[in-house]
């Protein structure tokens, strides 16, 4: 033990092994781990098959955007109805069979996709798979710039709805929407499963609830032969003010398509279901788009049947067109508020449907270099946390600069999630051309990319001045962005692809500089790393002072430098170290010592150069408040970018308390997991 | 050249010493240099001395606190007579005889402060040398108290007179405030002599018109007899509602005490000046007293003869008495505006002399160990930027806290300046006590300790409920923070202290160990580099994929490695490195590499090992953003804490451009001097 000798502090624990015995628990640890309490213990590689979901979990974590639609779609195509009076609400029907048809379109075409790509059937993979990796990046774009829409737009929504009725919330619109955001975070960091797990209270609250209340809305309406009585009737539909037109349907049945997103996200997030994961993939398809389907029609049919229209929510009077419905079916009771109370808590988790599929697809992006790497590495609850946590700041700043009111943003939804419905319809349909002897199924997605292909462009010629052109310039902006860190990334691959065997050849003795500062025992120990490193030893010390303490200052260093390394290197046989000593005017330091390790360079041509930097290692808070440390910092980074291809740059630590290399270990893998750490192969 | 044979990119300029032709100027600094524009560029030691100040710049420099006393001093006495009518005006003309003769005292003491102690006769440095270092640590405590509190209390009294004339900019408060704050951290971080230069100008304008407007009032009585008629009327006094009390002229005195802080800037600035420094701080000290002494009495007999009592804040017709004064003698025409307006800017400026001694208070404290070393280091300009940033910073948060209205810290104002007062009159007292042969001196140093310490008792007394507790509170918290820091760096200073000669026996060789993740040239440097340190190299690959992904990525890397490594090796008869391949069940990184390194370490006991870490270097912000090097950094802090003491990092640059060494040393030190870089001394 070369070191512990005389570096009093320095311990190390004899029984090395023992220090390794981690699973005894005879160490507590002492530090409060905020992240393990937040987040949960972390999980291993071979816990992912039991994180993930089934139908049962798929259902709230992927169709919370898909149900919470079915409040605003239909109110969404009757608002442009509003201007044709009581003639408007008739030809909802139409409308709604329209969306309805295209949305069971978008099942069958789903359904396909998730039976061809098991392991990833996102628009993304699909897009570029068949039709390229620009069409792929398309897809990956709309579909980004859509879910942080749907996150920002989602929660202000369902606050916007509590605080019109709780209005003493209002001042606090932010902070709740912050607050919502957050929590939906946090739930998603923990995985995929919890969300499933927590959000299902409210998914099946709501189709509970809201679906007992249209059934017996119907049942009414049947049994009163098509003209019930509403308990409290809503306000009367206003007088029209202009015809029904084409433009106006193709309007109304644009802005019903938002009841549509969402529908996306179980073939976006497959890797998220257990094996066989085509199979609750199915499931959970099928149930969002049934259960969407039936609330789309029953609302449709009832809001005739009840004379419900929908209302400007510039109004003071406003109600949404759910709420008079409901209120017409059962009156403002129990029922009322607990169906209302489910509505306004599944439109602001609505976004959870975003924090499951956005990660899922950065890592897709990430993994073909589109995005940095960090996207692909699953965090400590195996979920893609680097995803989870831009979504949130992204979606986060859209809320404060909007002040959590973000009814703005709504014009800009859908674009995005029929853009990629495009694609994904039409990278299917070329897939079975390419795959022949699949007609049927080439019909299927043909009619989708066709249906939703339509659909697109009548959103776009519809919102186009409202705000969808903002998408029209950030989608390009997205994949420009993309393309441009895939050239970097791939132009660093290149740059370190290694072809070639070592080269052995010619390598020269090292020389060893370090800058001195004064004689302590992290000198000491820098001094005697470099001596093994190397026998030409060069210290340099840089002085700021001048005049007569310099000189004093200087000379007490020399004296040392004598009496402590030189002589003992003597007596030792070896080649004493040399000392350097030069004025800095100017105070400076890495560039002063650069010059000098220029000029060593010099001296000895071709041979490597390494930098030795003493630091005392930083055990606690305060070290780093209190031992400054930007100067060693600063002086390393300079060497490391400007000391040319010959320097390396060692650190020698002094630490003043004894190492703990098992909390390092304990808090990386948690000790509560029977499991034999797998003991090194060697070569 | 080992290394530049095939890594291509990696370059280095040929002809090494043209490198560091950099007077030659065929390289522009291609980045936009933000610090150099703000601040200026880097100065030499050597120009030290012509950055020093004279009288003419020491008045501004130091004096604005002292001479904007004025306007609050007489006002504060004045406000606490309210109560006693036009009876507490005519008992103003002792209290103010009491102040000056305070205040001529001071004069004297620091007089002979500055000529025993012409390095620096600051409170903390005379009250540690005469009564101890607790004295000297309870000055310096309620002087850095003190001075925070001037440049908050300064500034947001000068931006509310400001407002109080201009209601439109009543919302910027807090932001003007701010505003106001950031030009005089500027200034100073500029250098002490361009804040002289440049607030002469509102300086010198204050003393000319306000001067000129006293002078004119003063001869307009006596020609009038004693009894001149007032241009604009002040408002009539208010009837007393309370009879002159002793307790009332105590209270009347300690307020107008404030008048004084700010005298003590001088004695605490000394090696702001230039030599025969001495001499220029007398004559600062001796025109700041005798400026302010003339303005006090001024406004006191004028106050008198034109019947001016102070005012209600709180009133909506309020006026100061310096404002109703001004107008009563020259009326509300454009020498009324000058002398009002350059009393608003010397106000707000008044936090100048707080921005010159504090950092030089903190440097000693910091000479002496008892705050970071990081307050002595002189920053490019050659002033203390440290303490200079620490001051804005905890005076903006002040302002941030109390919205930038400060009027309720004014109460612990003075306490901290009378503190510092009494302790270095005693200080001084004590320091003639112990040369015998200056009874003189003794006796006005004596003086001038008890008419502070006087002083300081009533202003406490006065002020204790309405605030003065605070600081009272606050001076032993900074004593014992103080005091923490000091054990903290003793200690450091004492584990660090190398008193022997270096022991150079068995220093064994060491071993390298390199973390793998694929083989690339970064991997191909790294080797390269452990062979030349060690005959043994082991490198340890961590998987963290599991099943036949990660038997076919590890089977190709074993491949690699044999072929590019081992094979090249044995060829040139050196012993080939080893590899461990270790699964991560827990996708950690630090604890297992731990682990391998511990396990290592027991086979070869006692020999130090050097943990190779190849890193990119970041060449360009875009780099530090998407080349995610947060894992290297925690790998390489757990390394360096946990790997024990025999354990060094060494880091292998790995630069995509050529370097640049003439840059920074271009930025260190400026090219536009014709200074010539002293070479090295080989001892």
């Amino acid at each position: 033990m070369v070191a512990s000798a005389f570096i009093a502090k320095e311990h190390r624990d004899a029984a090395a092994s023992s220090v390794f015995a981690y699973g005894s628990g005879d160490r507590r640890n002492r530090r409060l781990d905020l992240t393990g309490f937040l987040i949960g213990r972390r999980l291993a590689n071979r816990e992912g098959q039991g994180r993930k979901i089934t139908a049962t979990e798929g259902v709230p974590a992927m169709g919370l955007d898909g149900l919470g639609s079915s409040a605003y779609g239909p109110e969404a195509a009757l608002s442009i109805m509003i201007p044709a009076g009581a003639l408007g609400l008739q030809v909802i029907t139409p409308i709604m069979a329209a969306i309805l048809v295209l949305l069971a379109l978008l099942c069958f075409s789903y359904w396909q996709t998730i039976e061809s790509y098991p392991s990833n059937g996102g628009s993304y993979t699909v897009a570029k798979e068949n039709l390229g990796a620009n069409a792929g990046l398309l897809a990956a774009a709309a579909l980004m710039i859509d879910y942080v829409l749907n996150v920002a737009v989602g929660i202000s929504a369902g606050i916007g709805a509590l605080t019109s009725a709780v209005p003493q919330l209002h001042p606090y619109t932010l902070e709740l929407c912050l607050g919502v955001l957050a929590l939906i975070t946090l739930v998603n960091l923990r995985g995929t499963l919890e969300a499933g797990l927590i959000f299902s209270i409210p998914t099946y609250l709501f189709v509970a609830s809201f679906g007992g209340l249209l059934l017996f809305g119907i049942s009414k309406a049947i049994l009163s032969g098509g003209s019930p009585a509403p308990i409290v009737a809503p306000p009367s539909l206003p007088t029209a003010t202009e015809g029904v037109t084409l433009w106006l349907l193709l309007r109304a049945f644009a802005s019903g398509c938002t009841a549509m997103t969402g529908v996306e996200a179980v073939s976006n997030g497959v890797s998220a279901f257990r094996e066989p994961a085509v199979k609750y993939a199915h499931r959970t398809l099928a149930a969002i788009v049934l259960i969407l389907g039936m609330l789309l029609a029953a609302i449709a049919y009832l809001a005739q049947v009840y004379h419900v229209g929908a209302m400007e929510q510039t109004k003071p009077d406003y109600q949404s067109v759910l709420s008079q419905l409901a209120a017409a079916i059962v009156g403002r009771g129990f029922v009322y508020f607990v169906a209302i109370g489910s509505l306004l808590a599944i439109l602001s988790l609505s976004a959870n449907t975003s924090f499951v599929d956005f990660p899922r697809l950065c890592r897709l992006v990430a993994t073909d270099g589109y995005l940095p790497r960090a996207f692909a590495i699953p965090g400590r609850r195996l979920v893609y946390s680097v995803g989870i946590l831009w979504l949130a700041g992204a979606a986060g700043s859209l809320l404060a600069v909007f002040g959590g009111i973000t009814d703005r943003l709504i014009p800009l939804f859908a674009v995005g999630a029929f853009t990629a419905f495009t694609l994904s319809q039409t990278g299917m349909a070329s897939h079975w051309l390419q795959h022949p002897g699949n007609r049927l199924r080439l019909l299927v997605n043909g009619t989708g990319a066709a249906g939703t292909g339509a659909a697109l462009a009548v959103i776009l010629a519809a919102k186009f001045m409202e705000g969808a052109w903002v998408v029209v310039i950030a989608v390009p902006c997205v994949i420009i962005l993309l393309k441009t860190l895939h050239r970097y990334y791939e132009m660093i691959d290149r740059q370190l692809r290694d072809e070639g065997a070592i080269a052995l050849r010619g390598l020269e003795p090292p020389i060893a500089i370090l800058p001195l500062q004064r004689w302590d025992r992290l000198a000491d120990k820098a001094v005697r790393y470099a001596l093994m490193l190397s026998p030409d030893v060069v210290a340099v010390h840089l002085t700021k002072l001048e005049g007569p303490d310099a000189e004093e200052h200087v000379g007490r260093l020399r004296r040392q430098w004598r009496n402590d390394v030189e002589l003992p290197a003597q007596a030792a046989a070896m080649r004493p170290p040399e000392m350097i000593v030069s004025a800095s005017p100017y105070r400076s330091f890495a560039g002063r010592l650069l010059k000098h390790i220029s000029e060593i360079e010099e001296r000895h041509p071709g041979r490597p150069v390494f930098v030795i930097i003493p630091e005392i290692v930083k055990e606690h808070w305060w070290d780093y408040l209190l031992l400054d440390s930007s100067r060693v910092r600063k002086l390393r980074r300079a060497l490391l970018r400007h000391g040319g291809p010959n320097l390396a740059v060692v650190t020698v630590p002094w630490a003043r308390e004894e190492p703990h290399p098992e909390e390092v270990i304990a808090k990386e893998e948690p000790q509560n997991q029977a499991m034999a750490i797998t003991s090194a192969q060697p070569v």
